[in-house]
């Protein structure tokens, strides 16, 4: 148990950090060289073409300004000048909501905050319980604040039930006003935006295979008979991941022939080498332009043959299609309606916008879907329950003991002290760090299994699942000693109204871990992300070795987006935090408002400045947002109860009973009244658009528009994609790449297949205004 | 426990008043009085108009044939005769797919039973293990063929779980193939079907309320609006609830008029009178016939005041309307899509057919729904588990001390050795009768406070609560001792895993319970059903009193219709029975058996002789007969392993978990591949039937058509109906009466409001063809 002087050792150790944190952000982003990485989000929306400030050659890489220096913490005042609006002009709805949640925090906590310091802990600071029990246990300066101070059978436990309700309330009160506005602001951002294909377009999937048909006859005659005054085209989705493999590899092979010219340039007297065998360390010595020149030759043809195979086959056109109609009722009926007698038969759905599309998974047939999500629940499970495991399985290699049995040659090197030490005292942690580093991919790779097909979805499922691990392990875990999995076998084993007392008679112990726990992830960990050091040494590695043209540099800087899976569960659990502890250690409230602030500001800076997001939802994870929410509220009324009950409060107690069955059916209420905004696009608000259109522009194209929307990357011709390229870039040959703008443009093939994040194909058009 | 001597007892006596019940329907059934009883659907689909060989008098009531008497049990073969597509256009697709429930379960048990007596008996026998605990244990018969007989740790247990493997498989097989069947046969009735006004139209609910604009006109605007090509009309509804009130009381007056009048008739001598206080009893004594003349003359007057009220306030038509559509294609589309921004708004689903409605429910306002069904539902749980709390208040009404001392007056009569033993001995079981008696009542009246509009999904849903109190107080009341309240706590306070178990281990203890329930409620219980003792009691009481015309013996006949609330849920507990007990005590699934088989003869009797459903809704409830299956599937393994794990079968019950697991994962599939086939109207579908129509009609009116279909029952003016009943029987006046053939006409106040059963108004026009 901490005492109060520890928390404060621990919190002026995270201040610290965060100060040196942000003190280095500040002198950095000041920086002309990085202006990219710290200011990518205006090189793409074209509002900035090359670092300011730019006089000599020094004052491009440094800022010789030194007034800047002085004023060096003036990000915070601008990242709050931009209006919502602008924001969502600027970044999409989006991110704009994603910043509404860290509002929504400070609006919860902040009346919850001051009526719990002025009200609870007076109220347990004068039972003191603990004053008379402090010989027999270790009690903490925190847990005289706590619930845990007062005597049990006490009357005062009234104060705490009446204040869960009061909380409970607040808090369901600002997440239907939350609700209701962000609804609002979803339909008014859909309807007041201009013409976008997705409004047209449905996505069909399963769509049977009738013999002596091909798919597209088929799609054809369907769409045509039950869809005639609505139905214009469809394009076919071919299963090109053979193709993009190619595409990948041949990306490779091109940088690495910009980095040896690039070399050749810089030392016009050596021409560079390399060797042909593995990893280029054996084999025989070739000059390096003329090998990967050839090589990309050789890929340019299989490409190309590749292509042909595609387009010809008929088995590679998949049983998917996107069928766009002449109205956005049109789609809005299709998307929403059953269309078959077969309900597993041509299944419809709003198509993600073209960017959003993740198009590998429209090749997974239906069956299939059903057994893919069995086995990745199963998998999740046994993840969040049973993770200990392989990080056990790593720690105990660490062993020495064992190490030594295993591999008795290696005895000589581990018992040199360093070595020995390290091994003990790195890698079990190591491990640990490693495991939870790549748990977000590994989230999101199972849910790429599940097979959703848009981006979007993924990373909200992804999200999901990540939300799911830190309330069993970093929640219960950090409350119920031992593993999760030992957690869960005791679960099975105690009766389901002995679960709330094991969790709830521990909750108060655990709030000075909690604190720290906020100061590190929540505190430094946050003032981490706005530094973005790995961002700034990849940019600054592939300037000096890939750079060669402004493209180039345009790819280098990388502005990322808000890593949804991860921030937005991590979020969640400072809800919870808060929720649950607001009666119980009111103590614990004052950091987690700090927290909100001071990520509101980085956040809004980062939004502003940084991020590019890669497709737009329209808020679409909202939904989640609420009802983890809500789901924190029962938690805590659960929790509640069971440490009441143990406090021996029988009189109390049962004047909870009511509360987790009002917040469910305000959950209720709130699912119907909101979620289908977040989910069906109304026929009222098709029609008025469309009628809209109608008399806007009556001699619109429609047809036109909507041809090459969701066009297949492998249709742009290879010789289209060459002639751009020289269109763009007379000196060199690159990669097939972004070439005209927006929507009516063919998607270029590296981007639509979402390997890395890149910049969607309208802002490409900048590219011409390079540096001198 | 009960040896095989005393089921061989139970047996005959159940087997004796089966046979008796049988005897006593094959004498009544000949007789040409009771003809109306046992044959009412021929009457009504117009087979039939009077008792065939009325030769004289005597012969009009009692069967002289004595031929007739001998082969007085050929009504089981006749009851085969007719094929499933007759009987679906006899009776209809419901009638038909509740029979097949029942060959489903002859279908899943046969084998079933056939595997498990060869295999797992012999299994069980051999073990023995009970024998050497004989002087221990009362031991039963029945338990030496049951899985108790295994010694513990046996791997004779590998058996039980193959089996239960091999069940589970089978039983899925099964139900996958019938789903599939019922959907289609659901999907080729649909098709079949001649047009149908509910195919046409829309119910729209929550209205909202435009300020200036008539609940008429904000309707009209809005389809006009959002669905300008298909919309052609709609039709409001009012609230009447009150009218509906007034035209009841006109019946009952009706009533005794006619009464009265008969009297008369039959001695003209007298002229009836009657006393004008209260019931009848005091008051001044006035003639009969003339005060009830007079009386119906001011009700109608208020009814004609009512009506003309209701008219002219616009604050009587309710925020509901049917709007229909000129092609099923858009009556699809808007059912099945959201209309508005604010998704509590004009929400859209099918009509029911104008049969089906319940016109009461119409007027509940949405905001009021949630509430009513949190309530319902808190009452549901409440009378599932403390459903003993009233009767034993009425229980201790009987306790004789307690009876005495609240009203010690009372001793004198108490004291009576009669009156004490009837106190003592019947009257506490007559208290449990009488509740479960009204209890389906009771779950239809939830049901209804529930707010459904249509009376097919009140009767899914009364079922579905009446099954869940079968499942809690009848399977599991009987399993584990106790108040279902009792079991409730203790399962709180219990285990997850260690409630399986506390259950499992009494399973086989109380199989000879089970047989003898299914003996008295399966044999006994179904053959008295064919009696129809209340019916048949009723219908004479009525020909004696009140019957003058045709019409009025058409009236007293009641040909009910299957009872689904009941019926269904008590099948579905056979079918609990049969899977829980197939591993664990084979011998009671031939009584399953028998049990399936002889139902099935008797309804299928009754289906075609006597039910005349009240609507149509295509086999709707087929979806809930599947997933209770499945829930019986899944009781059955958790029992199974918590009874395995009683036994010490470490080794093999692990292997059961991997079978709850699949068992959902079907159901899940089959949830998606069937389910939207009873829930939505594909596209394809509607389109279909629309294009054939315009091909084979070409100039149907459809506006004229769907014109009057949702007419409210107050549209219908007082004048038309007289002039109507004039036309049908000039002898009379009769209440307002349905008129003229199927949907066209407007539908008959007095059965639109489904206050009784009645026959659907397409029938009606038979009644010209009376008796001479």
């Amino acid at each position: 148990m901490a005492t109060l002087e520890d928390i404060g050792v621990s919190a002026s150790i995270n201040i610290l950090s965060a100060f040196a944190f942000l003190l280095a952000f500040a002198l950095l982003r000041i920086q002309p060289i990085n202006d990219r990485v710290y200011f990518p989000k205006w090189y793409i929306c074209g509002g900035r073409a090359s670092p300011r400030r730019s006089a000599n050659f020094v004052g491009k890489l440094v800022n010789l300004n030194f007034w800047t220096y002085l004023t060096f913490l003036n990000w915070m005042p601008q990242a709050l000048r931009m209006s919502e609006a602008e924001i969502i002009q600027h970044a999409g709805l989006d991110s704009a909501v994603f910043l509404r949640i860290y509002t929504l925090g400070l609006k919860i906590f902040l009346p919850v905050t001051v009526l719990a310091l002025l009200i609870l802990v007076p109220v347990n600071v004068s039972s003191g319980t603990l004053f008379f029990l402090r010989k027999e246990l270790v009690v903490s300066d925190i847990d005289k604040l706590s619930i845990s101070n007062v005597r049990p059978e006490s009357t005062r436990f009234f104060f705490h039930i009446g204040m869960e309700y009061l909380f409970t309330m607040w808090i369901c009160y600002m997440l239907y006003k939350e609700y209701h506005n962000v609804a609002l602001m979803r339909l008014h951002f859909l309807a007041s935006q201009h013409r976008r294909v997705e409004q047209f377009t449905v996505v069909v999937r399963n769509v049977p295979h009738v013999s002596g048909h091909s798919i597209s006859d088929t799609v054809d005659h369907f769409f045509q008979t039950n869809h005639p005054n609505h139905y214009i085209d469809h394009q076919a989705v071919y299963n090109a991941n053979k193709y993009s493999k190619l595409v990948r590899k041949r990306e490779r092979v091109r940088n690495w022939l910009d980095y040896n010219k690039l070399k050749f340039e810089r030392h016009p007297d050596r021409r560079p080498t390399t060797k042909i065998g593995f990893l280029g360390i054996c084999g025989k010595r070739v000059d390096s332009i003329e090998y990967y020149e050839q090589q990309i030759k050789e890929i340019d043809k299989r490409i190309a043959l590749e292509r042909q195979r595609i387009l010809k086959d008929p088995k590679s056109i998949m049983p998917v299609a996107f069928v766009s109609f002449n109205s956005r009722w049109g789609a809005a009926v299709c998307a929403q309606t059953q269309q078959s007698r077969n309900p597993t038969l041509w299944l419809t759905n709003w198509a993600p916008e073209p960017r959003d599309v993740y198009w590998q998974n429209l090749a997974i047939p239906f069956v299939s879907l059903s057994i893919r999500k069995l086995i990745v629940s199963l998998t999740v499970f046994a993840l969040v329950f049973f993770y200990m495991i392989p990080i056990a399985f790593v720690q105990s290699l660490a062993n020495l003991e064992g190490l030594e049995r295993v591999a008795p040659f290696l005895r000589a090197v581990i018992e040199l002290k360093f070595i020995k030490s390290f091994l003990q005292g790195f890698l079990p942690g190591l491990a640990l760090k490693i495991f939870l580093y790549i748990l977000p991919t590994v989230m999101m790779i199972l849910s790429k299994i599940e097979g959703y097909i848009a981006l979007s979805t993924l990373e909200r499922r992804s999200s999901a699942k990540y939300y799911y691990f830190m309330l069993v392990n970093v929640f219960l875990g950090s409350i119920v000693t031992g593993t999760a999995f030992e957690q869960l076998h005791s679960f099975l084993h105690q009766s389901p109204t002995q679960i709330p007392r094991t969790i709830g008679v521990s909750i108060p112990m655990k709030a000075t871990f909690f604190i720290t726990y906020i100061m590190v992830d929540g505190w430094a960990g946050i003032a981490s992300e706005i530094l973005r050091l790995k961002p700034l040494v990849i940019f600054h590695l592939k300037n000096m070795f890939l750079v060669k043209t402004e493209r180039d540099r345009e790819h280098a800087m990388n502005p990322g987006s808000v890593d949804f899976p991860e921030t937005i569960p991590s979020l969640q659990l400072y809800f919870l935090l808060g929720i649950v502890y607001a009666v119980v250690t009111p103590i614990l409230l004052p950091f987690i408002l700090v927290f909100f602030a001071f990520a509101y500001f980085i956040y809004r800076h980062q939004v502003i400045n940084v991020y590019n997001q890669q497709y737009e939802s329209g808020a679409a994870f909202w939904p989640h947002v609420h009802s983890r929410i809500i789901a924190s509220l029962l938690i805590s009324q659960l929790l509640l109860m069971g440490l009441l009950s143990t406090k021996k409060a029988a009189n109390s107690t049962p004047l909870l009973i009511a509360l987790p069955i009002l917040t469910l059916t305000f959950h209720k209420y709130c699912k119907n009244r909101f979620e289908p905004a977040f989910r069906k696009y109304p026929l009222e608000e098709a029609m008025a658009k469309d009628t809209m259109e109608r008399t806007t522009e009556p001699n619109l194209n429609i047809k036109a528009y909507l041809a090459d929307a969701y066009l297949h990357p492998i249709f742009q011709s290879f010789e289209e994609e060459e002639l751009v390229e020289v269109r763009v870039d007379k000196n060199q040959t690159h990669i097939p790449s972004p070439s005209e703008s927006v929507v009516s443009s063919p998607s270029p093939p590296h981007y639509a297949y979402h390997y890395e994040v890149q910049p969607p194909p309208h802002y490409v058009h900048h590219y011409h205004e390079a540096e001198p």
